[in-house]
């Protein structure tokens, strides 16, 4: 049976024989993750797009942080907004480093979440909140509560890492009240909640996948990277069940 | 005055801010100069090129490990000569680890030099042996010795990774008996010895320094790299003095 679609355990497997047995540092992943969403957001949207990266707590923030220094080297104009300082400790420290590079570039960073997000200050919204540890099953605390109100309602086209920030991964925006975004880039694989997309644009990132873990997670059938390049536009169909 | 090279010292101070002040992990580092010496020799041969990456105990090692990497994802068949096996403390670590990213994609890794190295076995041996911390003066130590032996005659075209292994950093192959590699990949800035490549390849990679150190350090007439490529071609008189 095809199966292009990875549910919550098997994500979570996938990334855990990645850096275990794998070899794969944190470091690395993330650079090419977050390298490979700067690459498919050039794909859509014109230099000098006025991007605000908004960054959670976790991986899935580190990835937003990767790309708005890829961004900002592309010629876009990001602003990240971090609203949960990193820790002192552990993953912690690297996140930090992630915030001393885009200093060093004179990226914009924020700790509050901006009025009003509309097309007076910037373009879109990179959605790199949530990943796919995610549950909605705890609700949306603070610092996060506000900025996922502001962009529930924004006008401003939004891009999602790998899961819509709030969407339960397997079953997606069961409220129906959640994210619409208008672009998902899918890392690795896509996850289930995929199925449930409807926007314009979906891509895969993260070019880093061994042959035989394609084969062992049945991805095989996802369409291939070509050339150099670090992600590939999916076709709607692709994810429906 | 327009100064587009580094000296050995300049390199090595760039380095150091990057990994220091600048908040960069060598793992980050390594990883986007892997990915441009890639994508550098994927722009120059053909999918499928059987490579030889030869690659030395150093960061230059490391360089050339992470490209033979991206090389297989890109279709390409590498494989890797590493003749000096990793140490279990500190770099040794990360080293051992990208050996370990190789294996599970099934990049063969050889820690003797091949008897010949020619068009029955390879087309193109990949330079990643010395890199800018090298200094002639020492002498080329075994068990590199070999392997520089056999590059110095194969009928094969080399591609050095920012320096070609052997040369002196700054005043090139002053003996005159050294390398001539076909393409040079220099990473975030050539260094001085370019001035003297005369190969019919010349790339800049590592496409992550920070605007204001390509000011501080001179480098603002670099051509710029396009859309979201991370190598772009030097025109041949880039580099001389």
């Amino acid at each position: 049976m095809r199966q292009l679609m990875l549910g919550q355990r098997l994500a979570q497997e996938l990334d855990v024989e990645l850096m275990g047995s794998g070899g794969f540092a944190l470091e690395q992943l993330m650079e090419l993750a977050g390298l490979s969403v700067a690459c498919a957001i050039a794909a859509v949207w014109p230099v000098a797009t006025r991007l605000l990266v908004v960054c959670g707590p976790g991986n899935n923030g580190g990835d937003g942080l990767v790309a708005a220094r890829h961004l900002l080297h592309f010629g876009y104009h990001p602003t990240v907004l971090y609203p949960k300082a990193p820790k002192d400790s552990g993953t912690g420290i690297f996140y930090k480093n992630l915030l001393t590079q885009l200093e060093k570039i004179d990226v914009p960073v924020l700790d509050t979440t901006p009025e009003t997000l509309s097309k007076d200050n910037y373009d879109v919204v990179v959605d790199a909140v949530f990943g796919f540890s995610f549950s909605p099953s705890g609700g949306i605390r603070a610092p996060f509560d506000v900025v996922m109100d502001r962009m529930k309602t924004t006008e401003l086209p939004i891009a999602s890492i790998d899961i819509p920030s709030g969407w339960d991964v397997e079953k997606g925006d069961e409220a129906g009240d959640g994210l619409r975004p208008a672009m998902l880039v899918s890392l690795t694989a896509p996850k289930l909640c995929a199925a449930h997309f409807t926007g314009e644009h979906h891509f895969l990132g993260g070019r880093f996948l061994p042959p035989n873990m394609r084969e062992k997670y049945n991805l095989t059938d996802l369409p291939p990277f070509e050339g150099t390049a670090q992600c590939v536009r999916l076709e709607s169909d692709v994810c429906r069940i």
